[in-house]
């Protein structure tokens, strides 16, 4: 039973003019900032005010990196080549170790967004790619995933460390994949059941599926979303349960 | 007179499909590459090979930082904010860093691109604007750019070492600033005539003026460009001509 | 004295995944929706949503273009060619109208956005390359901007009609131009205080000026921002206190 | 046996400072120019352009509409959505329609382009969407694509014509399809080997496949590239072998 747990969201997802999600209020919230790089979301300005205001707060930083969607906002496949994938992954973590630094924190692991995440579950040529952006860029670099891809397969290979994640607030099916936001019940809505769910998953590593079985779960960190009707609340109603049940928040390690 | 001199050229300026200049062949002939950084020009994959090819060559790499502007080339006036401009440049140095360390090199300077270089001769907030950017990444980051210039100002009060480049193949106004691009005459042609007037600047440190008055200029650093016809043969006469009189051709220290 | 008038707004400012305004809303209380062409706002299957949903309520639809700029929402002056702007316009009024015409409806009119249309009220260059870009796509489309413009003159040389508008909650200069908005009191945001300049401008052809002298304004439509807090609230008020002064409201003719 | 043939290659793919092919030489050779519009390839200035040097020769225009991908040329599948593609597809056409219009011609048909062409080949729901973009302008608009594909058979539900291409420079396959880029001998290079193979197919209506068997094929048009190395000789080469055979060249009726 884990004694600690770390809390991540997606943030730096604003674009110009664009404004998505209460990034002020997440940072107070989670212990890992997952921000935009540029490719699906976040222009420069506002990741180094991103970056300044997680630098603040002493909450870690890592890059959310994408296929270069801004129209689909990376949540579409797109066929890439792995030449172009590693090289695509390399740069915008290269941008934002520049704004990091230039806002006096560092960018200390890597995590996949939309599509790119969803993809590299079981595609090896790209999970194998971004793998190899990581590790061209900094093998110290951890990535956050899920467990049992080939994405942390092709991670593993190239001695890369392996931070499992749960979602707070997606249903599961009982192999452990997630229900497809396609599906009808993929996302539950509920601040407190939310809350009891994670609690769950991060004292016992288990979570009730769609069918209404226990499954085991991997949970090094616990994703909740930041750009949700009721993100705020959610991520509050998380800390405040996993407090009750005595589970220190923290960065992973 | 100067036992040395830089040679440095606009490199990695393709885009996916779209080829611009002969970029092998130019990184045989300069000490100093400036890569574009995405910005204007220059998609990951393709900087991802123009470093390594630099690296391999043992060509310094420097960071060619522009306004966003695909379609414009960087070559028209953005009125973007001070803010904005300090967070794009960030963006686009760290971005070319970890592509340079990937490729197993470094960004050892910045210079600014296209309209951007124009603007910040005279233009004091974006010249402070892109000066902050440098310092904000690496007060040990050296500029390439216009001697007399206001972004030179700028970066020396912020520590930075500035760099002066002279232009071999543009002509200038007696008062040493270059003759438009819209003027007849602005740009030379003749390679043996373009090799002659760098010959003499970098010996002399003077150049002769449109109106054909001999005028003094200051020269750490011969920018040849890389997308001009003959682009390779005028480097390769500039080369061989700084040789004949004497000169080594090394990156600046 | 009108007897009646126009009231529009911008729409269609969204991108992708990041909303922008309230588009449903204004829809029912505007009479002409100023639609993003998608260089600084609006991907295609949004405009395609708003054009239907201007269609259905039997709202005006006019093409608003701007400066190729998502990341600075058309409200950044960039220095094209008038060939370039020419150009850019033409394409972005053909995609309004191929859009329009699949929502069963038309573009009727062009309003330039943001920065270019502050700039073609004195960049004479740029105005006529805009009026060009008009006249070339259709002679019979009217185009929205400010009187004793250049962009009016070049607009009426081409045989264009323009059309006048007012804004409802700009602060005004005794000269008859707006108070920039980096000013204080630029915005106003009083939605009585805005009801009732507007009904003054309507129904006198006079607005208090900032140093409190009334001015002559000529308001063949009234402009009520669509992204502003309270833009709802603004329009509703507007739209009730010109009831009230027996003003009706309709697209102009 | 066909007594004329249609010529047509993909033109207007450069893209501000990149140029691609040489379409000034290509117009004087086909009798059919699928013109970018925007999405993978074609700024609007080159694109106004390229509509005018094709309407002062009098060659007919086509739309080559695309995913939105300037970075990969188009030539990546996308999984987008097919309400996203209807509108991709419905904004590209229009954009063309006006730019068109401004250059004294018009749009008489749609081709899709690169990942896009392919995948509609076999993929309903994009063929579909796309399909129903065409009929969303103008029923009246042909659409150029490969035989047996499920986008001809969504574009025939929808009362369009198709007109049949096939390609002059690609091997087949015994089944009719092409043989993928990726394989050894996709791609023809011998300019009379090629028009050899075109006079056949037209007068003909045979091809020799990669394993040497002849196979029919239905050609209404045939497609040069326009951008390969020797574009230009070969489609020099295939019109005069045309000539030659007693097919006249005349853009498809």
């Amino acid at each position: 039973m884990a004694a600690s747990v770390d809390l991540n969201a997606d943030l730096g997802e604003s674009f110009g003019a664009w404004k998505l999600g209460d990034d002020e209020a997440m940072l107070d919230l989670v212990t890992s900032a997952n921000v935009a790089c540029g490719f699906h979301a976040g222009d420069p300005a506002l990741l180094l005010r991103t970056c300044r205001a997680a630098a603040d707060r002493g909450v870690r930083v890592g890059a959310q990196v994408s296929y270069r969607d801004l129209a689909g906002f990376g949540r579409r496949f797109i066929d890439v080549t792995p030449e172009d994938l590693t090289a695509d992954v390399i740069y915008q973590i290269g941008a934002l170790q520049g704004i990091a630094h230039a806002a006096g924190t560092t960018v200390t692991y890597v995590k996949p967004h939309g599509a790119l995440y969803n993809t590299i579950v079981s595609h090896r040529d790209q999970a194998a790619a971004v793998a190899a952006a990581v590790a061209a860029v900094d093998t110290g670099l951890p990535v956050l995933g899920l467990s049992d891809s080939v994405f942390f397969e092709e991670a593993e290979q190239r001695g890369l460390r392996t931070v499992a994640e749960a979602f707070a607030d997606r249903a599961y099916q009982p192999d452990g994949t997630l229900v497809s936001r396609r599906e009808p019940g993929a996302v539950l809505h509920d601040p407190a059941e939310i809350a009891e769910r994670v609690a769950r998953m991060v004292t016992a590593g288990q979570v009730t599926a769609l069918d209404g079985s226990a499954i085991e779960v991997t949970v090094d960190s616990v994703c909740v979303h930041g750009d949700s009707p009721g993100a705020v609340q959610i991520a509050t109603a998380v800390r405040e349960r996993l407090t009750e049940v005595g589970i220190t928040l923290a960065a992973f390690s």
